[in-house]
């Protein structure tokens, strides 16, 4: 094993049949919340995962997420993610994803863009000073040809649909989960899109925190053909998240 | 390993954090889901898994499930999931499950009921003909200390809240899965009642399949302090699914 190979994770996976849609092709919610934990497991080994920052008072926050595939694995097909550090700046710190499918072949990869808090003070923590600096041993050449996530913008005030977040979108710190909001977003669109379109590239850009009660606005908004720029608000007023969906 | 043993099929898990609520509990969703997964890798296992039953134009239906615990795994613990079949009838065959901590403790048992139906016909098979009656080889005699799966009764027309079935509510069949219709019941309750109280036993008997674009109906009725139950129409006319919830 190379010295480049040791630093990425590989994880293996298969997809569940509740985990899959009518296409029986896994969903973006699974495929987001299998990524999410792939991070964890990697960082956890590594000694700077969400457990031993805690104790520390601090926690990872996921703030951007960018996911490009050319396929998505089938029912009760297995598939692999590895994941690696890629970036470390003094705020944030990109880790990228590939998805391998049942053959070995690479179908997809993510990034994502991570700050650290501080529990205390909720403000951003220096990653550089992290373990006297030992975080960026981590960094890992490998490449990831898919674009970084982008700007999002949406242009209309048009509202699609509301809902109120309810028990089951509440995760552990109290917040609507990260997961959730993937798939409340891909439930704007109509079954007939899914029936003649997939998605190849899906973003999301986290921006605020919403919680139970709270009523989300969804906006969306058609840019191209097939592309779309979605915005989340909480109570009418504040942005929660944007996202952009791209079919083809 | 004895006889008996060699017929429980035993699988591990872990509480991910995605998949906790915001008491950093499993969800019971998540749980009804990795129960189905047992299922269908115990029976894989023994040659009569829904993968080769489709392949002879046959499927296994889920009836009722009825689960009961102590308590739920914590975020990050690890969980064990035991699964045995208790009988098997001309009709139905009945499954059960034990959940087991980290520690090894027996913390809840389950109980479902299964029927097959040929997909041409959607009429019930006879399971004692299958495999030649291979199947009743694996009846096991170990014990589920808690009661059958009841019929539930819903004596009011009132109706608590609807939706329409999503994209995201659809399974490979083109049914809403039934998993989701777990997660709508128990969104059902205000997050003040997970916050005083927890569900000790929690029921699902499966009537009939509902669709993409189905309005979906929920009836709520409390019957005594903390027992909930509930009804699911479709189109304001049939009914899908009972459930019953019994909060201690």
């Amino acid at each position: 094993m190379s010295d480049e190979d040791s630093k990425i994770g590989t994880y293996h996976f298969v997809a569940e049949p509740f985990h899959v849609d009518f296409n029986g092709r896994l969903t973006m919610g699974v495929l987001g919340n299998h990524l999410l934990n792939c991070a964890g497991f990697h960082s956890t080994d590594r000694g700077f995962g969400m457990a031993s920052l805690n104790e520390d008072n601090y926690t990872w926050v996921l703030s951007r997420l960018a996911i490009e595939l050319d396929e998505m694995p089938y029912q009760y097909e297995e598939f692999t993610i590895q994941t690696w550090v890629e970036n470390i700046y003094r705020l944030f710190t990109d880790r990228n994803f590939a998805i391998i499918n049942k053959d070995g072949k690479k179908i997809g990869y993510a990034r994502s863009v991570w700050a650290m808090i501080n529990l205390a003070t909720r403000k951003p923590a220096d990653l550089l000073a992290l373990h006297g600096g030992g975080i960026v041993d981590y960094i890992c050449e490998e490449p990831c040809p898919i674009e970084k996530p982008s700007r999002i913008k949406v242009d209309t005030q048009e509202i699609t649909s509301t809902l109120v977040a309810k028990y089951s979108d509440i995760d552990i710190n109290g917040h609507v989960n990260s997961i959730r909001y993937i798939e409340h977003i891909l439930d704007l669109f109509p079954l007939e899109m899914y029936k003649m379109k997939r998605i190849r590239r899906f973003e999301m850009a986290y921006v605020t925190e919403s919680y139970y009660g709270d009523e989300l606005s969804f906006i969306k908004q058609k840019v191209a053909e097939g592309e779309y720029h979605l915005e989340v608000k909480k109570n009418e007023q504040e942005v929660v998240c944007r996202s952009k969906v791209i079919f083809e």
